[in-house]
Formats: C-alpha cells, sequence, structure tokens
C-alpha cells in the first residue's frame, strides 16, 4: 500500500503565519498552500486542496469579517445547480506570541524599524511606546510577509519585524525577543473547514482529517422575517433547548440597508437536540445555512 | 445681543470627508475640528469641542467596530471621581456617493492610478474591472485625505482620487463622474454625541445641537454574567415589553477570551418603557452603560 499524499490546507497570507502554525497544529504534517487573499482561499478549491484554515476570532480585536463574509457568500453559490457549502470539521484556539525577529547577527540597539500587520503592531504597544520609543512601528501587509520583507537580499539590518516563530524558521531570521504582545491572554480561533464540491468526499478522507470525537457545538448563518422580536425568537428556540449560544455576531445584507444577517455558535448536549433546535428554527428564518457540527475546542 | 460662537465638532479624518458632510447636514453651520485617530475625537474635548460626530454602520461594510471600540473605552473612563459617559445626541442616515475626481483639465482618458481609502476603493469594483481595467486602484489613509494628495503642488495628473462631492469643493478637485458606487443602497449612520465632561453642559447648549424631537430609540453597552441563556433573557427584557431591537453588536472583553460585551440599539414607545426595560436589565448585568435616547432617523 502506498503512502496517502499529505492533505493540502489552504490558508491566508504568507507561509509562517499564525494560519500556518494552526493549520500544523490541527494537520501536523499537512501541505500549506497560501493564498495571497481571503477569495483566494475558497477558490484554491480548484487547486487540488480539500480543506481550509482560516481565523474566525481573536479574543482582543474580535471577529476577522472577512472571513465571516467570505464565509457566508461560498455557502450562498450555486455551482451547476448545486448549492456549495463550506463545513466547519474543527476548531481550535491557537495562543498568539509575537515575537521580534531581526537578520541574523544584528542586536536590538541597531533596529530602527519594526515591520508588522496593523493588529500585531497594535499588540505590541507597550513594546513600542515604554520599553523602545525610538523604534518606529510600519504598518506592512501580513506578519510573515514582514519576516520574508526584512531577509530579502541586500535588506537592511536596522529594519526588524513581528511575527509567529514559525515565520522566523521559515524564512531564516533571528528571534530578538519572544512573547512581546502586552496581553497574554491572546487567542486566535481558527476554523477548518472543507469544501463541499471537489472535496473527494470520501469517508477515508474525512476520517484523516476529522478526529473521532463527538461533536458538541454548531455554526450557523441565518436572516429573518423582518418583524420585531424575531432575533429574540430565534434566540430562545435554543435556551428552551438548554443549549448555550457561545457567539453572536450579525452582518449586514447588501441591499437592505439596516437588516442583519447571523452567525451562531450553538453547543448541544445530544446530536438530536442540534437536529431539533435547526427543526424549530428553519420556518421562522428567511434563510438559513448549517455550517456543521464539530467539537468545541479548549484553551490551549 | 451677540451671535453665538460656531458649535465645534470633532470628526476623524480629514475635511471634506463624509463625517464633514454629515456633521454639516445634522449642524449646518458648525465648526469642524479634523482629528487624525480615533482616540484623537474623544481627546478633542480638551480642544473647547463640545460634541462629535462618528460613523457607526455602514450598509454594506457592516459596524465600524474603532468607533464602538473608543465609545466603549471612554464610557469606562474616570476622571477626577467621575464616570465620563458620551451621550448620544442624534442619528443621522447619511447617502454614500463616491466621485471620481481628477486635478481641473484632466480627461477621464489620462487617468492610470486612483487613490481612495480600502472601502471606497472596495465599493467601486465596478468601475475598476468593467469599465476602467487599466486605471490601477491604490490605497490611501483617507477619502477626502486622497484629493487633498493629488491636489498637491507639482501633482502628477494621472492620479485621480474617490472622495465626497465635499472633498471635491473643499481641495479644487475636478469631479469627472458621480454616482461610481456599485451599489447605490450605500448609507452610512452617524451619532452626533455629546461628552459629558467639559460640555459646558447648559440648556441652551442641548437646544441648539438637539432638535425638539420626541426620542423614540436608545444605545446601551451591557455585558452578562457569564452562564447559560443570560443573552436571551436580557433580549426577552426588550420583546417583552414590546420594543424593537433594531441592533446587535458583540465585542470582545479584553482579559477574558470568548466572553463578550454587547451593544444594541432599541427603538421603545414611550420614555417609561425605557427607564422599565432598564430597570429591569440591570440586576442581570455586569455593566451597564446607557448611551442616551435620540429620535430615530429615517433614510434620507
Amino acid at each position: 500500500m502506498s503512502t496517502p499524499a499529505p492533505i493540502r490546507v489552504a490558508i491566508q497570507g504568507e507561509l509562517g503565519s499564525f494560519s500556518h502554525e494552526a493549520a500544523l497544529a490541527m494537520l501536523p504534517g499537512a501541505e500549506i498552500v497560501p493564498c495571497k487573499t481571503v477569495v483566494d482561499v475558497f477558490n484554491a478549491r480548484f487547486r487540488e486542496v480539500n480543506v481550509a484554515v482560516i481565523p474566525i476570532e481573536n479574543s482582543l480585536a474580535g471577529s476577522v469579517i472577512e472571513f465571516y463574509d467570505a464565509f457566508h457568500n461560498y455557502s450562498n453559490l450555486l455551482l451547476n445547480g448545486y448549492n456549495l457549502t463550506a463545513k466547519i470539521l474543527r476548531e481550535h484556539m491557537h495562543r498568539i506570541r509575537h515575537n521580534l525577529i531581526a537578520r541574523p547577527g544584528t542586536g536590538i540597539s541597531e533596529i530602527t524599524q519594526v515591520l508588522s500587520h496593523p493588529i500585531a503592531l497594535a499588540q505590541c504597544r507597550i513594546f513600542f511606546s515604554e520599553h523602545h520609543p525610538n523604534i518606529q512601528p510600519v504598518e506592512h501587509y501580513d506578519t510573515a510577509g514582514s519576516v520574508k520583507t526584512i531577509m530579502q537580499a541586500g535588506g537592511d539590518p536596522s529594519c526588524a519585524a513581528i511575527a509567529s516563530k514559525q515565520a522566523a524558521e521559515m524564512y531564516g531570521g533571528q528571534i530578538l525577543m519572544e512573547g512581546i504582545e502586552d496581553d497574554p491572554e491572546n487567542y486566535t480561533r481558527f476554523f477548518l473547514f472543507q469544501f463541499d464540491a471537489f472535496a473527494g468526499g470520501s469517508g477515508q478522507f474525512t476520517s484523516r482529517i476529522s478526529p473521532n470525537e463527538t461533536p458538541d457545538k454548531m455554526s450557523l448563518f441565518f436572516s429573518l422575517k423582518n418583524r420585531p422580536g424575531a432575533l429574540v425568537e430565534a434566540l430562545s428556540i435554543f435556551s428552551v433547548l438548554e443549549m448555550n449560544l457561545t457567539k453572536i455576531e450579525s452582518r449586514p445584507i447588501k441591499g437592505r440597508p439596516w437588516e442583519y444577517m447571523f452567525f451562531v455558535d450553538v453547543l448541544f448536549p445530544k446530536l438530536e437536540v442540534a437536529d431539533e433546535a435547526l427543526a424549530r428554527l428553519q420556518p421562522i428564518c428567511e434563510t438559513m445555512i448549517d455550517l456543521g457540527r464539530y467539537k468545541a475546542a479548549v484553551l490551549g
């Protein structure tokens, strides 16, 4: 029997990103397929990619809106008459540790500029304002991409980056300081999801990426018929069934100002209860998209 | 009797922004105080500014998260033992019309690059992809700021901007095309709010900025004791009192991963009902911030 080919996982951003770290934490040995944009992640299904790992929310910065919207748009796509739906297979809580990374042989006193993604820079404010007021933070498109940039041939050694350990290893950067984030309670929640179409869909494939765990959490998108009290009625379905709503996010519906689509995560005691909740929710919804059931992750 | 001094209104961004347009729509003749960052808007209270106009959500892009967070942080500030609270006085729905603006005398065939804020560029995708595939969109820090930039002395006439009509007038740009946004259902909802401290607080002042209207809408921040069903219980208070919840937004609580603060807008039939709702909500909340009562705006 031949060794099965590695699972190919799409991520957004450069190799060495936190998404890369999270993907390997869930699928050791997976082949990472970096995609430039969020839309490219969803289009990776045309490049023999079976699954994707996307950041859905950060415990400090909140929801990653681009992914919610892309997830929703994808789930509304029709292809050859079939509704495409991305199914969540797993969730993962990833501790975000920011590191100061420089070209090898550089001391911290030589650093004058630090490149990183705006959110990473904002999460290291104390490093800049209190400890290194002479170092200038410079916004860059990606955390790992900032390491890639400073490591380019002929680069300026006074220019450092803030990124993951994975990024330092990937591009040969040297970690000058570890864990420079202001708040250690910094976690990002990731979803591992499968594209319905082109996914092969064999049980063998699913068993390789989805561990043998009993699901206890589900995610849904829904929009409601626009009348007073509709949202409370919808959420009451969960509380009557003693299901805990762990997250609610609202997104605007295009073309209908001040009407919203809701994204919820709900814990359930057993699968029959989840089925019952969906059956009760359906009649009061205008649209409802079941995004899958999975095992709730715990903080690493 | 002397003419009263003009009301000074803080906005975020450059003169000529959509916030500038919205401020003048609410307060004709007001003096606009442009502030670089969101935090600067709240600090404008030290510069003899009484009120601010901030965008809170866009009908296509969703909530303006920075302002929710700044609003919340400000409302939690203590100064000399007093809790500062920003009170919403009015809301306003502003139609967003994007215009292609160039240096005077330039024809559209000469344009090769267009500067604007990333959200404005994203809202004019059809203009670029279908009608002008040879024109390159370039991200800039601000819509009005992009007009300011292209109008600078010695500027390159092949470089245009996307911004408001107000910005074209302000910096002497020429509108080449009006209304180039993909979706005409493009509105931004603005709040006019008053800083509690330093606001003078006289009835005369309030009557100048707050028209003689009966309020029918209120906004609140609250966080709940963390137990299953708490959110449904909170929202049920509004539905039992026949109040319509028009918006709910969740934001992470720092230091407590996966716990949230909620921001809601609720319509009420009369003031006593609003008071009753707050009295019922208080005991189940961990924190509750009343952000004020105002007249619900209608689409212009």
